[in-house]
């Protein structure tokens, strides 16, 4: 069921990310032993108005798959004002937790935060998500900032990733 | 960054699920024309313990991609009772909607309802969600009801899929 249909005029502001990414990034937490890991990340379209998006991480020693974690991009329309692009992230994890992400795109810089988190009975606390990401040339950078398991709003990951398709 | 890891014994209960799935469906709804679709299903793992899901539809006549929706399902565990098995899963839309269900497993059969609907600022209003799934031997059946845009729960999508794989 594979098709390359044109990218949609109403997501033509995302196309920088459509592709695949490789890199490796780094995570630290309270409440956790801080860790680095490889990862690949995918942006994918099927000529709808929005982008699939994918990735997975596994440890940097190991090689043990760690995360992954699957959503949709959009560009919100009409924007609240004509001179920013507003995106609508939603991202799913498999701790339970979704996300509802919303925030600017200015240069291809997106700055997201979370309007909803919620979670299965059995995950673990999230409150608060960021979520930061820029594109420069064939590099993709990005931060996130989580507030859990009753800790505020703090860095989580930061990582560094190459396109390589 | 593949690998066939074993199933972790957390998501046995889930193993009959795990596969690629094809089949035809066909959706309803008062605020859209009845339409058919055929449609794939994965359920995917990576010896963690969840199971990834995702699916594309296409419509039945002109091919074109219709719908396409990710997630993640788990056990949960301790489950309420010890003689149930309960699920989570969660589930993105690209329409902007995530969804956190809950229900109960028995004899290969999943009866999912919403705990959470969320949803981005530009996205349709859906505020109920039901998932039924049942597996018999090489055929999953499916269906999903909803509340949305103003109308009470009601049949919104039904399948039947085999497996392929």
């Amino acid at each position: 069921m594979s098709e390359t249909p044109p990218l949609l005029p109403a997501i033509e502001p995302l196309a920088f990310l459509v592709g695949t990414w490789r890199g490796e990034g780094r995570g630290a937490y309270p409440s956790i032993e801080p860790f680095t890991y490889v990862e690949e990340i995918e942006f994918w379209h099927i000529g709808k108005p929005f982008l699939g998006y994918h990735q997975r991480t596994k440890h940097a020693d190991t090689g043990l798959p760690l995360h992954t974690e699957s959503g949709f991009w959009r560009v919100a329309s009409p924007p609240d004002s004509p001179g920013a692009i507003v995106v609508e992230a939603t991202i799913t994890q498999p701790t339970g937790v979704c996300e509802v992400l919303v925030g600017p795109l200015e240069h291809q810089h997106i700055d997201l935060r979370a309007i909803e988190v919620v979670r299965t009975p059995t995950a673990k606390e999230v409150t608060e998500v960021e979520r930061i990401l820029t594109v420069v040339g064939d590099e993709l950078r990005y931060e996130v900032a989580m507030a859990a398991v009753g800790h505020e709003l703090r860095p989580h990951l930061e990582a560094l990733l190459h396109r390589v398709a």
